[in-house]
This record gives C-alpha cells, structure tokens and sequence, in this order.
C-alpha cells in the first residue's frame, strides 16, 4: 500500500527520517559516553520502544504506571524509570506489582511521596529505586538542593527504598550549578548518586556541558516536531512524524481548512502555530476546532485546493500521538507497518 | 464503588446534573417548537446519544464518518447529520455504505464537495440529503447567501442529492439576516428548504430570536463547562463532567501541580485558564505538560495538599472526552455505570 491510499487524516512516520534521528543520537551519546534512557511518551508504541532497546538505550522511561504496564506485557522487561510522583494507594500497588517483574525506579519530591512508596514497598516485599527531583529551571516539580538531601537522607533511611541518585527536567546547560551542589551535598552526607539524570530533547546534544550526567532522558528526538524544526536541532526532512491531512474548503482567498484539527493534532499551540505545512511553508496554521484546521494561505505564491493532501508536522509530538490509535510506518511512500499505539491514552 | 475510590486522573460526568441540563434544553426548545438534533462529539459515548434520543431528539448530528459508524453499529439508526464537507473516494464509499442503513445529510460549502457526493450517490444507488453551509460569523466554513443559491441550485439538479436547506455554525442571533438573504433566495430561485440548522451551546438560549431555524444542534449544552460557566449557561453544579485529579506536588508556596495534565483535559486553553478547580476556585489553572497540571494555588485561603484530590472542570469537554476510553457516570457519589468512549478517536 502507498502512503496516497491511506484516508486522512492520518498519523505517519517516515522510518528513514526516524532511523538517521536514532544514529545521530546514538553517535552522540555514545561519543560522550552518557547512557540514554529513551521516553517512550512520544510514541506510545511497542515496536519502536523494542527498537530502542536494540539501538543501545539502558532502559526505558515512562511517565505513567500505565505506560509501563504496556511495555512489561509486550516484552519490554527492562531497567524503567518514571520520572513522577507516584501517590495514593491504587498506584503504589501497581507499582509494587510491576517491581516484582522488572527493575522499577521512580522520581519523588516529597516527603508524602517518599513515605509512601517505602510503605508500599516494604509492605509488598520489593525494592524501589528513588531519584530524587531537583527543581531544573523552576515552574513545574522538584526540590532545591538542600531539601533534596533531606529526602535522600529519608530514601536512605526508610525500608523498601534504595537511593539512586537525582534527577531534573529540563536540564539546559545552565543548570549544572544546581546538580553540583546537589551532588556535593549528597557526597558530604554520604548519599549515593548512582545516577544522575538529565532530560528534554530541546538541550540534548548541550547534555555534554553536564559532565554529571550519568544518564540522559528524551523522546520527542525520535521524530522531530515543528517546535524542534524551528529550535534547530530538526531539519523539516527529520521531522519523522507527520499528519497527512486533506483541505476540505477554501472557504476564502487567503483560507484553506484542513480535515485535521486539534483531534488529529492536538489542541497544542506553539508561537502563534499549530503546525508546519510541509507542502506550504509559507502557509500558517493559526488554529482549529476539533475537525477543522485553520490555515492562513494568504503568504503562498500557489494555494493549496480542494481535495489536495497537506502533510503538517505537528508542534507537539507526543499529544499529538495520544490522539491516534495508530501509527503507519512509512518508508519512500510505501507502507510498512500499522502499528497500534498500544500506551495512549494510559492516563493513569 | 463511590466516587472516592477511582484512581485519578480519571473523567467522570454527574448524572444528576446531566439531566438537569437535559431537562432544561428540552423545555426550551420545545417550548420555541425548534427542532433538537444533539451532537454527539462531545460525549462521543452510545449510552449517552440514546438517551439524547428518548429526550425527545429528532436524530443526532456526528462530525466524522467514524462517528456516525459507531452510533449505527450501536443501535442508532436514526437521522444523522453530519455537518462537515466530505471529501475522497474512501469517505465517499462509506457515506454511501451508512446511507444504505440509515438516513443521512451532510453540509458541502464547494461545488467540488457538491459533486463528489452526487458522483459517490449516484453510482451507490442511494439519496443523500445535503444542507449549504452558510458563513454564519466568519473565520471557518461556509458560503454567502449568493454563493449558497448556486449551490442549492447545482445540489438540486445533480442526481443522487436531494437539498435539505441551509445550515451555519456559530448562530447567534446577529446572523439572522443572513439566513433570511439566503432562504429569500432560495424562495426566488424556487428551491427547497425544509431545514434551517442552527448551532451552538453557546447562543443555544437564543435560538428562538432566528424564528428561521427549523432545527438546533448544541453538544456542549449536556455537560457544561468552564468555559460556559464564565459564559453564564451552565453553574458550577450544572457543569456535568469533571476530571477528578489528585495534588502529586507541592513544590512552591503558591504552586499546586495535580496529575491531570494535557493528556486528561487536553491542551485546551481559554481566557489564561485550562479550568476551574472546584473546591478551590480562586485557584488558576495557567499550564500543563502532558501529565502535570500546572495550577497557582496564591490566592486561595486555605491551599491543597499533596495526596488530596480535586475536580477540574475542563475549558472545553468535547476534546477532553477525546482523551479518554471510559466515562464514569455517578450520581451523588456513588459510581452508576461505566461507559466506553466507543467514539474517541474517530478521526476519520
């Protein structure tokens, strides 16, 4: 089947593009000799999580229970981390459960976090591996230094918890201040730091300026997306995952509506845009409903026209996944493979 | 089971305030004698679409081929319109294939949309009803009254279509002259026009001042949410469907992170705000990445605590449904029933 056949909208990755990502950041890690622990949110996907695996990442990480429930009974019993505060009593059993069939580490940055975890280990008769959570650059989750060797000191301490190390999201360049005084406060108090976690596509290839680094996190390097195209590190050729769409109306001169909208794409919108026209790059993807994309054509010297196919490459890879149950893997126009994305939608 | 023992995040609607809005919807509508055709996209869920149907709905309105297939497949055979341009040979066919087992009417604002249903009918041996879409505010779909004529004329004379009148969306009350332009044409051009389809929960309450609509669509009107709270429509108690979330983080003073992110609302964003926290509402919902929910918790007396939960009522239900499998219905705390989203996801 050629990639023409598929109705639209539809959700591809090209396997060239995603092959030459997975070599590029393979050379660099290995070069600098920091392991990589790939996300498997952005795909949601068994097969290229077991290609992952095959192309030397250490481990796998997840963001939720659910997504590593789907890993484990597709074969992909292997080092796990998930880089989250894992709280109440339902998750703590899944996660006592999953312990005892592959090698579990999570994040925590609480002592409600931490408490819980040990109870629940213990209780169930496993060991979890805990990093603690620096707070990288500040508005999301995790601890400064100083309280993070207060919860090492109670990971250390408390029964079914051993102490891996620390852990940060984003990690640019300029947070390696953060993790030096993290590390030399857990040296000072005789913590272990096995691992030292640094993660976000965005600075990847700047991991090295982090010479701490045991280990690196990243997903969305995978397949690109228009966010990535337009920070540099993705040429539009390596943006590996697209949605073919076809336009609908063109209800006005400068207007053309795709059949793909933020259920196709995702309600995600970055600077002004939700999408790259492969087609149309002088076209702007201004917005959506949930089947309709807006795009301003004004700016194309040739304007797209009814029935005519678009291929967008969204800002967001990983939502935009999560809105589809299937990939199709294409290679030179042809099909490969369909492969269901098993782990979307694990919102748990 | 109560409410109480769902893990988090999980969606769920409240059944008595689902049918508070059923009931007031109704009243009014019939009380203006104006037609009710619901529109499914934002429930997207069987259970719910026929209890639409026994609420005195005289047929449903699906925004994609793979809803109306589910709604059929379901047991709704009913009258379906489908207001969108459908477009290639693959939606054609199964236009056609639904046609056969029930009756169907779509929108088409172009004549390359005009034509290709009437080839794909025609050659299917089967009747589809077709409305104009008029360009009721501007900015997505849709023809002028002028432009409508011609296609009503086209639509009327090719084989296989039969013109069912003229539909818009958003409604309010300032397009009536539009519709009266576009029906005083279609009267001179002799053309029929059984069916003046208005749209919107937002002006829903308004439809009565365009005496022209024959019929109404509203989705939204079942469950409310945020975005219809600051509207007016819909209270906090009327705002049916909530995603329960639980507080996993509570890294700063003013900031609450809950485990309700993107993926459990969807990356919906209006007036700053990605919803409203019900138990504490001078909190802000500003951000979120896919698993965290990024919430300013400064202004609230007394803030959440890690481990606590709390309800979100999403700015926008119907992509916030698309996120999930499963609705769980409940009523004064205790679980009724647990719907499968049979519909989500139905991008094609």
């Amino acid at each position: 089947m050629q990639v023409e056949d598929l109705d639209t909208p539809v959700l591809i990755v090209d396997l060239d593009a995603l092959e030459e990502n997975v070599a590029r950041y393979r050379r660099y890690f290995e070069g600098h000799r920091i392991a990589f622990r790939p996300h498997i949110k952005t795909h949601k996907t068994l097969a290229l999580a077991h290609r992952q695996m095959a192309e030397g990442a250490i481990g796998i990480t997840c963001q939720k229970l659910g997504e590593v429930e789907v890993m484990v009974a597709g074969g992909l019993r292997t080092d796990t981390l998930v880089p989250y505060n894992l709280v109440g009593r339902q998750k703590l059993d899944r996660l006592t459960a999953l312990a005892r069939q592959t090698r579990m580490t999570v994040a925590a940055d609480s002592e409600y976090t931490v408490r819980g975890l040990s109870e629940a280990a213990h209780a169930g008769g496993v060991s979890i591996g805990v990093l603690v959570e620096l707070d990288a650059v500040g508005g999301r989750t995790g601890v400064s230094p100083q309280r993070a060797v207060e919860l090492g000191r109670l990971i250390d301490a408390l029964p079914g918890l051993e102490l891996r190390g620390v852990m940060g999201f984003p990690t640019p360049p300029k947070t390696r201040p953060l993790f030096q005084e993290a590390l030399d406060l857990f040296d000072r108090a005789g913590l272990p730091h096995p691992v030292v976690s640094g993660g976000s596509t965005k600075c990847a290839f700047q991991a090295h300026e982090v010479p701490e680094f045991t280990e690196y996190r990243a997903g969305e390097y995978l397949v690109g997306g228009a966010g990535h195209m337009w920070g540099g590190t993705h040429t539009v050729a390596q943006c590996a995952l697209r949605v073919i769409t076809t336009v609908v109306s063109r209800p006005a001169e400068g207007r053309a509506i795709l059949d793909g909208g933020s259920k196709s794409l995702s309600a995600t919108f970055r600077e002004g845009s939700m999408g790259h026209l492969v087609e149309y790059p002088d076209a702007r993807f201004y917005g959506a409903s949930e089947e309709h994309g807006h795009v301003d054509v004004s700016a194309c010297a040739q304007k797209p026209e009814i029935g005519e196919r678009v291929q967008v490459i969204p800002v967001h890879p990983c939502p935009c996944v999560n809105e589809h149950d299937e990939l199709v893997a294409v290679r030179k126009g042809r099909v490969e493979a369909v492969w269901p994305i098993y782990a979307r939608g694990k919102v748990r």
